[in-house]
């Protein structure tokens, strides 16, 4: 086990009516909130009058800016940030789902920023100061209600680039299962193949002697594959969708990873594909990490065999564990094809052109500043092209 | 699935030398720490040298207050209060284990206190107001480094009781299993027997669809149950010790327990225990798990039966559960006796004679505010005293 430093702060409160106590939860917080949304869904579904009401009732003022796009947008957090100013917003209250709240962390930090706040994402600059950020949870997907993580899209540059700071952790967020009954089905799949591949990308590893986080990372994985076929047969069976909320907050609050070294080669090659054709993320996963998987399982056979055997329910088999291994990636594919999701490039309709390119820029080669991504296998920029080549379909 | 409210702020620093960086560490948060410790053990370990050269490295001052026994004692903690006042300490720092978190706890809240810290835990007082709590580990058991709790002896009375709030949740703590290659032995089993009830009291429940704690219990049970032989038969197998020092904090920082009923008989039945005969903690919880399990299964089979093939490994068998069960629970009993744990309240040197009256105080008779305890089956006192005799040997 490798030493770590574990700090997940975030408050959070879980459960059926909880939306409904955000305006006396921030009162000590905050005297003027920016309430920050997407589309138009959460006024349809009654949860933008829900939270208002509670901030007036508690007597906190807010200021609003709604309309973040999946792939959350630059621009408008520059908007954001010029309103918070303007408006002297001490709290952004991110009522959506990752993209809501990526979005609203990077206001939080531009806030305070003299230069552009896309120098933090390019140039990893370190954030002295941010507003707090508070959630209410819409789609369980991309822990970003736990986690200090931002990833922001810059359309100018076709650039989606993330960025990390405990500075950046939500002070509370507010998780009602009860608010995910009315997601889209497809929605159900981006989210589960998202919550999966924060697991993924921490429990694959070289670093050994990691019992109690290898078998949290499978708790979750378990958690998540039992449920997800539940709630998608159900889309209002409340005690499935606890376990998806739940186990996307577990998965992305930084426990189960700690004291292991991570990989995250999957998150970067699917950031390229949102910069460029602008799929949803938890697309992009499933279908580059089953690829990933039968790309680097010969670089640690004893690590594939221990997630075919435990997480995929593969029957033992261990004096050929090639066998063991191809089948649980094969299981994994199924489960997220049963989920609705995509398994090619090619069903998201996109074309062997941009491959290279992507490869190159995922690894820096196109910048002239290479770096192998990856911890479990380095790839370089012909491994990451052989990889979107074998999703292709 | 129950709504739940979780809330882990405590930083985790975990690895080698991590004791080195307490200085730098708590210098934003404190001009002068109470520097709070048990016995003589960090002294001559060396323990002792290494914090007080990081806190006057970091030009962090400290009084210092040693002398904290196991079941910590009410009049130490008034002692500490007194100093604290008079030094003006702003930060309590516990090197040490459980009892001596527990008593820094008691002196952090006590400051606060207008009259006698005692009334706290006799009545349960909200604490408002508590100086922050540092720690610096030096056994893995009570997992107080990570939770709200502390648990007092008033020597006096014969009473001991606990008292939790999220005030006194500490600030950082300190996690270097190499400082537990010099434990006694048997301290190995007395802290994994308390580690294993902590997520006992949270894992055996009444409550419904909870997979994925129920998953994450056994993910910290089944870890420490395959790491503490090993660090058994080699005092200094660091990756084991590493298993059982993350898996203590994640037993008790309130993660396994969230949505679900809890019990708690067995600690309340132990407190007695400690109280009248001042055992170690561990010792009476590993005598009387056993007893209270073979006492209550009946009323939750299928939770038990879960018990005893996913944590202790007992071969299926469901159409005969009460078998499996026992099996399971005649596996956690050897494995108590493995860790060199006594089986019985004779082994401890406890006759019958006070069991009744035990059995009184543990549920409040005795008081004649009589309140069952447990949550998966509410035990009167004619159940404790049952489940005493039980245990009696």
């Amino acid at each position: 086990m490798q030493n770590f430093d574990f700090y997940a702060p975030a408050r959070i409160l879980f459960g059926k009516g909880t939306e409904n106590q955000v305006g006396e939860l921030l009162k000590p917080h905050a005297k003027k909130v920016l309430l920050h949304y997407g589309g138009g869904s959460i006024k349809k579904s009654g949860l933008y009058g829900a939270v208002t009401a509670s901030l007036s009732g508690a007597g906190v003022a807010y200021a609003e800016l709604g309309g973040v796009q999946p792939n959350p947008r630059l621009s408008l957090v520059r908007e954001g940030i010029a309103l918070c100013r303007r408006e002297g917003a001490d709290l952004i209250l991110a009522v959506g789902g990752g993209s809501v709240i990526d979005s609203a962390k990077a206001i939080a930090m531009g806030v305070y920023c003299d230069g552009d706040v896309w120098d933090v994402y390019e140039n990893g600059t370190p954030v002295e100061r941010a507003l707090p950020v508070a959630t209410v949870l819409t789609i369980p997907a991309a822990g970003s209600e736990s986690s200090g993580d931002t990833v922001i899209t810059n359309e100018e540059k076709q650039l989606k680039y993330g960025y990390g700071s405990p500075k950046l952790r939500p002070l509370l967020s507010v998780i009602n299962p009860e608010l995910f009954f009315t997601l889209p089905k497809e929605q159900l799949g981006f989210g589960v193949a998202d919550i999966m591949s924060h697991v993924f990308e921490r429990y694959f590893t070289n670093t050994t002697h990691t019992d109690l986080t290898d078998s949290l990372c499978e708790a979750v994985l378990k958690t998540v594959i039992k449920n997800a076929p539940l709630a998608l047969a159900d889309m209002k069976n409340y005690d499935a969708w606890c376990e998806i909320g739940f186990g996307g907050t577990v998965a992305h609050n930084g426990l189960v990873g700690m004291g292991r070294a991570q990989d995250w080669a999957c998150h970067t090659m699917e950031h390229e594909l949102s910069a460029i054709y602008d799929v949803a993320h938890g697309v992009g996963l499933a279908v580059l990490t089953p690829a990933w998987m039968r790309y680097v399982y010969k670089d640690n056979i004893q690590m594939f065999l221990q997630f075919a055997v435990n997480v995929m329910g593969v029957p033992g088999g261990y004096r050929d564990p090639e066998t063991v291994i191809l089948e649980g990636i094969d299981r994994l594919s199924a489960f997220f094809r049963r989920l609705g999701l995509p398994a090619t490039l090619s069903d998201l309709g996109i074309g062997g052109d941009k491959l290279e390119l992507m490869a190159k820029k995922a690894t820096g080669e196109a910048f002239g500043d290479e770096a192998p991504i990856g911890g479990l296998k380095k790839l370089v920029w012909q491994d990451v092209l052989a990889i979107y080549q074998s999703a292709a379909g």
